[in-house]
């Protein structure tokens, strides 16, 4: 696939060169699935190809960076400090975010929204972001326990198959115990808000 | 039971016919359920029986008042009208200890605060604070799934009875997709950080 300049000068070979030497194999094989998962439900919902494939080929690119660049970026961009304490995979999203604009060339607030917020959701998603935020959930190589029926959900409705993750995440992460980042309630409590409209 | 002049001047026999006037008869019987368990975990615990018993059967005096009333509380007393919005089973506790100072003559903090955290907890609870919180999870009426376990915990470890009731709490709420106050998270977090204290 070669993108339209308006998205980015890299081509998406080149892109995923960078991306593999980022991370271990596995996860680079992640994102490949999380990848064909978001242009498949982007040919079901009517969604932008090339505005998911970048977003699901960059979703994770920091996401096994040292915590010590994420400290230099929170500092660089005066960001709350409060998201150190969740660890990788509540900061991986925004440091995405912010590397697919300084280093990819990106500028379409779509598509970076989508990768800042692929982890906890957000109030209010484009197509793409819900798009990358199901995909990642439900790729083939994801085996936790509901994985089929968000499978199903997702097949039926884009919107159930959000809220689903949203809640899940939230029971798995109390049920083990682990800390929460308050937005991920803030996030889940504005989609009980919009449930009229989901279901 | 006469209570220590320090804590009111009302008699629990007094009490007890001002709370029944408040309420459905099924409410007034849980009332006094929520005591006799309260009294059992203060002996088991050393807790102190007139704050407990105090504590017991006021938690709950401003549930089935009107919203009208918690309007006027609010505004009165210009606490954060959010709070409005969540439901009487979150503003209850706060106007309960509203009741219990100004009609019941209540000063000791220690058992207002047990009131007004009574539904979600808090960060850091009174041993007080701690009975009327699992007291009212496990009193014998209740029959939700998981009360068994939450017996038995209160036995053990009243600080895991504790934190069984706030993790539970979330994950019924999420389950059930109904809106969680922010502050419910708050205290799991705080509870999930201390996590080392209690086991």
């Amino acid at each position: 696939m070669v993108y339209s300049e308006k998205y980015t000068s890299w081509t998406r070979d080149d892109i995923l060169t960078e991306v593999k030497s980022k991370m271990k194999i596995q996860r680079f094989e992640h994102i490949l699935r999380v990848e064909k998962s978001a242009l498949e439900l982007a040919q079901r919902y009517k969604g932008n190809l090339e505005a998911c494939s970048l977003a699901a080929i960059l979703h994770d690119y920091a996401k096994e960076l040292p915590k010590e660049t994420m400290d230099s970026i929170v500092q660089e961009e005066q960001w709350n400090p409060e998201i150190l304490q969740y660890g990788s995979q509540i900061w991986h999203g925004p440091a995405g975010a912010y590397f697919a604009e300084k280093k990819f060339g990106i500028t379409d607030e779509t598509i970076l929204t989508a990768i800042r917020d692929h982890t906890i959701g957000s109030e209010k998603m484009s197509l793409t972001g819900k798009i990358l935020f199901v995909a990642d959930y439900i790729e083939p190589g994801r085996k936790f326990p509901g994985v089929q029926n968000a499978r199903a959900l997702a097949m039926e409705s884009l919107d159930q198959a959000v809220m689903f993750k949203i809640t899940q995440t939230i029971i798995h992460l109390v049920e083990k115990g682990i800390l929460v980042y308050p937005e991920t309630l803030t996030v889940y409590n504005a989609w009980v808000r919009n449930k009229e409209e989901i279901y």
